[in-house]
């Protein structure tokens, strides 16, 4: 509340916005943007991210929410931009511990935060989720007129938004391609973006995702024609996976089945609970009813596809027990073809290369880019990025959705354009942009972050705990518990050091009693023997084995 | 001894030959192939591979050679192919195991595992390193008649071979691209290829790296051009980052500063240690003299070039420290130009992401493929191995130096040609691959597999100690120790499991203590009481954080 006076312009100031990123802009993940005015906030999305290497047995990581706790009365609503995870997966933790206040999104958006609300035990009285049309305006709070637009991505519902404020409009383009042939037939709203751009846009906020690829992404339309050659060609069962959210690609693979003579096996939980809700709300419809697999026994394999999980190599999805042969009901033969219809996102090229190779070794023919076209990114390249730049003419310029090197290549391509922007940022979770008329500056900063999420523990994970878990994943551990009582004696166990190795341990053993005895003998402190101890075994290990393993000293009295 | 007895054929059978991949075959990495002919063994290489991240603290990985330890009186000699690691880098480990035998090599080859000996203190007199020609003829034993081939590649004196033996010809290509314009001028002997072709070779073994990849690679002297139209454009200092290795490369970028009017300073110890090897051999000359970071201070900033370690974002490379800030002597600014002449091996694209971004965020260009033609692969593409399938017209082909994918889709590739193979193999390492004239066929297997080396151990790491590190790194370690006497007591001790909580730790001590309370009541053994402790605590903590920590339950009576 302090922060409202603080902040609270002098009355002769010009009226200023702060735009503050929680997540999302210098990163590709857990997207949650802020926007305040005066006593006013607005939250758009609250998303999840993924673990990278160094943040080992993480499940996933959400944003820090600190700066909407500290301000949570100022709240006055919320709206999502599309059901992928990394912008609703973060809700069924970050709602809970907020006021409840309108949340708004399109039907299948807020679908599948329902479904994902209910997992967690989320009750619906206890959120107030509002259905909108994808080009709604609804008003939040006294300043803030959001007007949604739709914009093409991997997955329906997607809307960008035009936001009308005190200060000026603001357009935020939401994750999107400009696909010139939608699955759905519905093109992007660009004829808003160019309508705002001609009443004047006082910032854009864009998807840098793809800033650095030239040329345009590959149409949806393309894919599907792509699968379809595929499917045609195959004389044995087909298996194919892509992410479960891309409901358009499922959409395509499900009439690709229709037209090739086959019926469609859905496998693996997350493509069933998507395929549930998508046809549910009537964003997806099967030409045939879905057969399961115990069903299929009767037709030729000719007449099979399957769709199942599987295209980030993920260890317990449908595509790698078939790979690595425990699935509990089809083993995959030779005549079989498996298409990925994806790209490994960045930190999984490892365990899809793993499945790949499986499936060569079966014997399986495996379809995958760049080789076939059977996939296409669900971000917009330079020209599309271009053409949303040229409509919108922003005063300003705010590069979202990516990491440093996706914004600042984006930030480059628009100083090339006719008409580039006054000024660009390229800003950080938890920059405190300032926005108003003829300002645009970070002009502070708020907490923002990750909270790590593993097992049932939200935040109980800190950098120190990890720090500890990649320390033992290098050189192991080693637990040294010494008994003062009767006779002085030490214990030593170990963990991810080397190969059971009792020469080893009795020499470890030995040199740790050598210093014990010694600080015995000289009536040393528990804690300088346990640091003596320490220090001797340190050394000795150090010496024989090249080797820094975690030590734990411990001494019974 | 025995297998040599029973692997010798009874009088009348044909002679046959076997090809025993003990590493390299189904992998990319630490290459050795064994050629048997009764009792005459020949072996090619001795490399080295780099663990994966399930390898957790491995710092690198050599081939198991029991067949070779097995059979030690039947070596008769050794050859080269080239200076790369995954070709010569296990032999400061594996040569001194096995008894001393020629070991035949071009000059810059045997250069550098000369300098790789020396590091390990292995005297010059301990092996028998014969250099030779890249077009010398040298016979092994009575059976083997090696010719060395010219190959282009990454490193000069590449070398391919043919080898004539009593049951037919083999080509192996060694790893290869066809290089139109190679850096020093010398193109592949394909005409030796040729020629064995049209005498009739009855086995190819060529490199499969590329095999997915359609059309050829580019030319080093495409590279050299892109490199040049960079460094002639940036206005402050540049810094060039590639393989140390790379000695083509590197000249090139020597000559490119030169022409620039920059002087040169190479930083990073494995970049100083090859071209100190390749200057002294005459494979390198610098244009003018090195300097040192020192010496550049009076020279302007666009009259430097900086060639550094770290394209593969290795932590403690020279790119690497000065993308954090952390070099001791140099800090990069606004102005500068660094350019990663490379690509991320497999497994490195998050480190190497890593740097990047870090890069952008202090304001330096940065220039790397695909947007800028800076890098080219080492290994030849599809139009490449179908023209050497096409010269070399063998009767068996075994691809070689890939993964699976690569295998199989060089043996497709194989198969589309005018004169395809009879027979291919997609072998793996271990297999005795039977050749005689009619003949082509796995009969049998020997031991083969990995030996990681971790500090000063060689082989003292197996696969239960790499999942200990593996399942600590996930979820942590709880180390409970049950004191018996004079009054029963747990101390509990985690590392790596949830932050520090003296709630749940004294949860776990009562949960232990009573399992060890009810034990001692029930007058259990020790063993059963430990047994019960690990049980209750492995359920409690399931149950109140949905973990599973690597649990060590001891007792001190």
């Amino acid at each position: 509340m302090t922060q409202v006076e603080q902040g609270a312009p002098p009355q002769a100031a010009a009226p200023h916005l702060e735009v503050i990123p929680l997540g999302g802009m210098g990163e590709i993940g857990k997207n949650i943007t802020v926007y305040r005015f005066e006593d006013e906030i607005m939250v758009v999305d609250g998303g999840l991210a993924f673990p990278d290497s160094h943040q080992m047995g993480i499940d996933l990581i959400i944003p820090r929410i600190d700066y909407l706790q500290q301000n949570a009365g100022l709240i006055k609503g919320w709206i999502l931009t599309h059901g992928h995870e990394d912008h609703i997966g973060g809700l069924p933790y970050i709602l809970p511990r907020l006021p409840r206040v309108p949340v708004y999104g399109a039907p299948l958006t807020l679908g599948l935060v329902r479904e994902k609300l209910a997992e967690f035990g989320i009750k619906d009285a206890d959120v107030d989720l509002r259905e909108t049309a994808l080009d709604a305006k609804v008003r939040i709070g006294k300043s803030f007129h959001v007007e949604f637009i739709r914009m093409t991505h991997s997955i329906p519902d997607n809307a960008g938004y035009i936001l009308t404020t005190p200060v000026g409009k603001i357009v935020h383009t939401g994750d999107f391609k400009l696909d010139e042939e939608p699955s759905d037939g519905k093109l992007s709203d660009l004829d808003k973006i160019e309508q705002a751009g001609k009443e004047g846009v006082l910032l854009l906020i864009s998807d840098s995702t793809n800033a650095e690829r030239p040329g345009r992404t590959v149409s949806e339309a393309a894919v599907t024609r792509a699968l379809e050659e595929v499917v045609r060609n195959c004389k044995g069962r087909v298996f194919m996976t892509t992410f479960a959210s891309n409901v358009h690609r499922i959409q395509n693979t499900l009439n690709v089945a229709h037209r090739c003579g086959r019926r469609v096996v859905m496998e693996g939980r997350s493509m069933l609970k998507y395929a549930q809700v998508a046809t549910g709300l009537g964003y997806m419809e099967a030409p045939d009813p879905f057969l399961t697999s115990e069903d299929v026994g009767q037709l030729q394999d000719q007449q099979i596809l399957f769709v199942c999980t599987g295209s980030q190599g993920q260890p317990m999805s449908v595509l790698s027990r078939l790979a690595f042969g425990t699935h509990a009901k089809i083993a995959l033969r030779r005549g079989d073809t498996v298409i990925l219809s994806s790209n490994p996102i960045p930190g999984n090229e490892e365990a899809v290369n793993l499945v790949i190779n499986r499936l060569y070794e079966i014997g399986v023919d495996v379809v995958y880019p760049p080789a076939f076209k059977v996939h296409a990114s669900g971000h917009g390249s330079q020209e599309e990025l271009a053409t949303v730049l040229n409509l919108a003419r922003p005063k300003f310029f705010l590069p979202w959705h990516g990491e440093p090197r996706h914004q600042i290549n984006h930030a480059k391509l628009a100083q090339t354009l006719p008409r580039p922007p006054k000024r660009t940022l390229i800003a950080k979770n938890g920059d405190v942009v300032k926005l108003a008329a003829d300002e645009f500056k970070v002009t502070g900063t708020v907490a923002a972050g990750a909270v790590y999420v593993d097992g049932l523990g939200v935040g109980d994970i800190g950098d120190d705990v990890l720090l500890d878990r990649v320390n033992m994943s290098q050189e192991g551990i080693l637990i040294m518990t010494a008994v003062l009582h009767p006779v002085p004696h030490v214990e030593v166990v170990s963990r991810g050091f080397v190969r059971s190795n009792r020469d080893l341990d009795n020499q470890i053993r030995k040199v740790a009693l050598e210093a014990v005895e010694q600080g015995m003998k000289e009536k040393k402190r528990l804690e300088d023997i346990r640091d003596d101890m320490y220090g001797a075994v340190r050394r000795f290990v150090r010496k024989v084995t090249g080797r820094n393993p975690v030590l734990i000293p411990m001494i019974v009295d």
